[in-house]
C-alpha cells in the first residue's frame, strides 16, 4: 500500500504514460487506423470518456470488463479507460469459440462486455448463460456487423466526459488485467498483471525494441495477447505512434509500412514468414524497421530474409505469465566475426533476462541449476516484477506454478556457458524415441533449412517398438516441390539419423490466434484413443 | 518492506544493473581509463572485492562511506561495492575546502573515507577533528600523490573476494547515497537517494539520452554530482561503456571522443562552451554524439555550435534533490518548420517531466498552479519517485522543502501553454529594479548573442534609487574586443531598456566544481555590508 504522505513515492502505473503523452505530445498523432487519426489529446479524451461512461454505468474499482475486439482503437482505449476506474481489463482471444468465451466471461465475472460486431455471432448463442455480464457495448467498426442488444461504443463514449478523469492508484500491486492462457489441457487460467509489473515491462519493451518518440508501431501482434506484450503501454510511454491493424494481412502490412513510415512491429515467426514470403515484400526498406519476434525461435532462413530487406531482428522470449517477453537475445560485438550460420545459431537462442527482470534459471527437478554447458536439459524458471501475480481465483494452480518461490514455465531448455538460455522444447514437445530424447525444435530447424519449406511442425507419434516416432507436418512454399523421401534425406545430412522424421505429411498447419502452430491439434489426431499427455 | 514470499516482486535497485551486465556482457569493455580496460566481469570482480573487503573491515548495512575522488574507476566502483553491503555512499565534491569536507564527514558520520592522493592535503589538516572516520583508504592514481596513513585502494581490493557478493535489498526505499548540496547559504544539506529512486532515474536517463549497449559514455560530468546524474547506474544498465576522465580538459575530451568512439557525454553549458571554443574542435564528428546538458539553459549560440559539428543536444533540468535531471525539453516534430532562432528559444526551455517522473508544476505562494501563459512567474515544484527521500538528519529543512507534499525547488519559472516549463531564475536571481522584475537569465541570453562573449553572469547590485540595478560580468572570447558601451548598446537592441545592464565588468567568472557559475560570489562582493539574501 502506498503511503500518501510520501512526497518521494508514487505508485508505478502505466496510466502515467498516457497522462504524460497527452500533456507532452498533445497534438502529435497517437493512433492511426485506416483514415482515422487521433492525436494524443484526442486519444486521452476518448479514454476519459470511456472511463467516465463506465463509472456512470456503475463500474467500480476491482470490477472486470471484458473486450472481444481486434486491434482497433477501441482495444487500445480499453487499456487505459478501464484501468482509470480501478477496474480490470479482460482481453478475450477473438478466435475462441462461444463455449470458450462463455467460460472466460463467467470465470472472470465480467460486469461489462465490449464486443466488436464481427463477433456478435459468437456471443449471441451464449447470452442466456452469461452469469455476471450486466452491460453489452457493441463496437461497430465494420459497416456490416450485426450488433447485439446494447449500446454502441461511440455513443457510449459520447455519454462520457472528455475532461481529465481523476484516478489514484493506491496499491501498485493491484490487478489491472486478466489474460487467459490458451489452456491446451484443462480450463484456461487467468493470468493477473499488476500496475507495477506492467509499468516495468512496458519500459523493458522500450529498451528491448529501442522505442523513442519518433517510433511508429504497427499492431501485427494481437493486443489481446499479453496486452500486446505491454506495448499498448510501452509505445504510449515514449509518445510514439500506434498504427492499428484489424487483421494480419501481409499485403496490408507492407502497404502500411511504406505509407505510415512504420519503424517497429512485433510478431511470431509464422507471421513474419507469411510477410516475407509475400509478393509485396520490398527488396530494400526505405526506413529503419525493427521486428521483434517471439513464440518460436526465428529460423536462420527467416533471420536472413529480414536482414536482406534491411530490417533489424530482435529475438525475445516469454509467456503470458511473464507479461509477454521476459528474455532477449542480446547480440554481442564479437559475434560479428563469426560466419552467418554461426551467428544465426547464437541468435536463435532465447537469451538473457530483460534489464528490468531478475535473472532466469534453468533447473533440474530438485530446483538445482543445471550446469551451464549448453547441453543439460532443465526447466526454465523466473521470478520478479515481471512475473504474474497469480492465476485469478485459482490458488491451487498458482501454488503449483510458484513452487519454491519461482514461476515454473514448463519450458525445457539449456543454459549455455555464456549465460544465454536456449529452449529445447515444452516438456511435452520432447519426443522420446527408442529411449533417446529428441527436441522437436531441433528437427524443425533442420527442415526449415530446406528452401522448399514454408512451415513445419514436428511431433512424436505412437510407435510400437520405439514408444514414439518422429513425424513432421510440412507446408511447402507456393510452387515448391519436394518428396517425402527427398526431405528425409535432406534431414539426414543435417542432424543425427535417429532424430530425423520417419514420416512426413504435406499439409497446412493449425494455428492459434497469435500465429503459434498448435501441435496439440496434430497430436490429438495422431494419439486418438492412446495414452499421451497431449 | 519487501515481502520475500512474493514470487512476483523484487526490490528495484541499481545493483541489479551491474549484476546483469556482468552476466550478459562479461567480456565487453565496461570501463576505459587511460591505458586501462576493465571488462564487465573485471569491473564486477573489483566491486565484489570492494564490498567484501569493506565487510571484512567492519562495514555494516546503514553505515556511511565517503569518497573524495575524481572520475576514475574507483569512484564508479564505489557506486556498487558500498551499496552491496547495504551501506551508504557519500560522494564528496573534490573542490571543497578542508573545513567544508570536515563538516560533511562529521555530519554524515562516515566510518570509511576513501581519498584520491591528490586530495590528501585537504584531509591532512582535519584528521584530528574527524569524529567518526575509522578507516582511510588511499587511492593512488597519480604517481606523485602523497598518501595519508592507511591502506592503499588496490591492496584493499586485493584483500577482498572477487566471487559474487551476496546482497539482498529488503527495502527498496532504503537510502543508498547522501549527496550534499553546495549550500550557498547555511550548512550543506545531505540529499538522500533510495534504491527505487536511483533505479528509476537511471532508466529515465537511458530514455532521455537514448543509451543502448553500443553507447560509449564519457565522464565529463562529475560522478560526485548527483551520482553523475545516476548515469553511474544508467550506463551500466544498458551494458554500455564508461570512459573515465580525471579532469575536464577540452583537448583530452576531443581526443577521447575520437579515440574511444564516444557517443554520449553530459555537462553544464560552461563545460560545453569550453569544449566548443577549443582549437581541437572537429569540423564534423565521425560518429553520432549526444550531449545532454543541464545546469543552465544552453544559449542559442551553443545549440548552433553543437549542431554544426553534427552532435545532438538534449536539454534537461533538475536539482540534487531530484536525482539530477528531472525534466527534458522533448523536441516536437512541428518545431522543424520554425526558423533556427525560434527553435532555439523553444529548446532553451526546461521542458516536461521525464517518462519516469510525475508532472512538474509551477505554483504561486498559495501552491495554486499559475496560468499556463508563459508569463506568470511561480515556483517549480516536484514530487514522486525521483524526488529525494529527505535531507539526512535534518527533519526541519526536509519539512520545509516538502511543504504541502511537494518538493519546493526554489527555482522560479513559467508554465507555457504547451505544458513546458521555463526557468526564469532562482528566486534570489530575480532582479527587482525600479519595481520591475528582471530575469537575470533573460539578460544573460541577450548578451550571449553577441559573438564576442564567451561567458556572462548577471546580478542585481545595490542602487539607491531603484533598489537594485542590473550588472553584468562578462568574460570575452580569446582575442575578442568590445567596450562596455558597445555591449550595453547591443543589449538595448535585444531586450527592453530597463532590463539592460547599467554596468558591465569584464572579468573571469567564479564557478562550482560542476561548472556552474557562482553568482553568489559576485553578489557577496557587491552587497558587502548591505542587506540582501545572497
Amino acid at each position: 500500500m502506498e503511503d500518501k504522505s510520501k512526497t518521494y513515492r508514487t505508485s508505478l502505473t502505466p496510466l502515467s504514460f498516457l497522462e504524460r503523452s497527452a500533456r507532452v505530445y498533445a497534438e502529435k498523432t497517437a493512433v492511426i487506423y485506416n483514415e482515422k487519426r487521433y492525436s494524443y489529446r484526442e486519444l486521452s479524451e476518448r479514454v476519459n470518456r470511456l472511463a467516465s461512461a463506465l463509472k456512470n454505468n456503475g463500474l467500480q474499482a476491482g470490477d472486470r470488463v471484458a473486450f472481444l475486439c481486434p486491434n482497433i482503437p477501441a482495444m487500445l482505449e480499453a487499456h487505459y479507460g478501464i484501468l482509470q476506474v480501478g477496474a480490470i481489463l479482460v482481453p478475450l482471444n477473438i478466435r475462441l469459440s462461444s463455449t470458450e468465451i462463455k467460460y472466460l466471461l463467467n470465470h472472470s465475472g465480467a460486469k461489462f462486455l465490449f464486443v466488436d460486431t464481427e463477433f456478435s455471432s459468437v456471443i449471441e448463442p451464449i447470452l442466456a448463460e452469461l452469469e455476471t455480464v450486466q452491460h453489452i457495448i457493441n463496437i461497430q467498426d465494420l459497416s456490416d456487423g450485426k450488433p447485439l442488444k446494447g449500446q454502441e461504443y461511440e455513443s457510449f463514449l459520447a455519454s462520457g466526459n472528455p475532461e481529465p478523469f481523476s484516478f489514484h492508484v493506491e496499491d501498485e500491486e493491484a490487478t489491472i488485467s486478466i489474460n487467459y492462457t490458451s489452456g491446451t489441457t484443462g480450463n484456461p487460467k487467468g493470468v493477473m498483471y499488476t500496475h507495477r509489473g506492467a509499468y516495468l515491462n512496458a519500459l523493458g519493451e522500450g529498451f528491448a525494441s529501442q522505442f523513442n518518440s519518433e517510433s511508429v508501431y504497427l499492431w501485427t501482434l494481437p493486443m489481446f495477447h499479453c496486452n500486446g506484450w505491454c506495448c499498448t503501454w510501452g509505445v504510449t510511454a515514449l509518445g510514439a505512434t500506434h498504427v492499428c491493424l484489424r487483421k494480419v494481412d501481409p499485403e496490408e502490412i507492407w502497404k502500411l509500412i511504406e505509407q505510415e513510415g512504420v519503424t517497429h512491429l512485433n510478431g511470431a515467426p509464422v507471421v513474419l514468414t507469411a510477410m516475407l514470403n509475400h509478393a509485396d515484400r520490398p527488396k530494400k526498406l526505405k526506413k529503419s524497421l525493427t521486428i521483434t519476434t517471439a513464440g518460436a525461435p526465428p529460423s536462420p532462413t527467416l533471420i536472413e530474409q529480414i536482414r536482406e530487406i534491411g530490417a533489424k531482428v530482435v529475438h525475445v522470449y516469454g509467456l503470458t505469465e511473464t507479461y509477454g517477453p521476459h528474455t532477449i537475445c542480446e547480440t554481442q560485438n564479437h559475434w560479428a566475426d563469426l560466419d552467418a550460420k554461426e551467428q544465426a545459431l547464437l541468435f536463435a537462442r532465447q537469451g538473457v533476462a530483460y534489464v528490468i527482470a531478475d535473472p532466469v534459471r534453468v533447473v533440474d527437478e530438485q530446483m538445482q541449476d543445471v550446469p551451464a554447458d549448453g547441453k543439460t536439459l532443465g526447466e526454465v524458471i523466473m521470478r520478479g516484477n515481471n512475473v504474474m501475480k497469480g492465476y485469478y481465483q485459482n490458488p491451487e494452480k498458482t501454488a503449483e506454478a510458484f513452487q519454491g518461490g519461482w514461476f515454473h514455465s514448463g519450458d525445457m531448455g539449456v543454459m549455455h556457458p555464456d549465460g544465454y538460455i536456449e529452449l529445447k522444447d515444452r516438456s511435452k514437445d520432447i519426443i522420446i524415441t527408442g529411449g533417446e530424447n529428441v527436441s522437436s525444435i531441433e528437427v524443425e530447424q533442420a527442415i526449415y533449412r530446406n528452401p522448399a519449406v514454408l512451415e513445419v511442425a514436428v511431433i512424436g507419434v505412437p510407435h510400437e517398438k520405439w514408444g514414439e516416432a518422429v513425424k513432421a507436418f510440412v507446408c511447402l512454399k507456393e510452387g515448391a516441390q519436394i518428396t517425402e523421401k527427398e526431405l528425409i534425406e535432406f534431414c539426414r545430412n543435417e542432424i543425427a539419423h535417429y532424430k530425423c522424421p520417419t514420416t512426413i505429411e504435406f499439409t497446412t498447419l493449425p494455428k492459434t490466434a497469435t500465429g503459434k502452430i498448435q501441435k496439440f491439434v496434430l497430436r490429438e489426431k495422431e494419439w486418438a484413443g492412446q495414452q499421451r499427455k497431449i
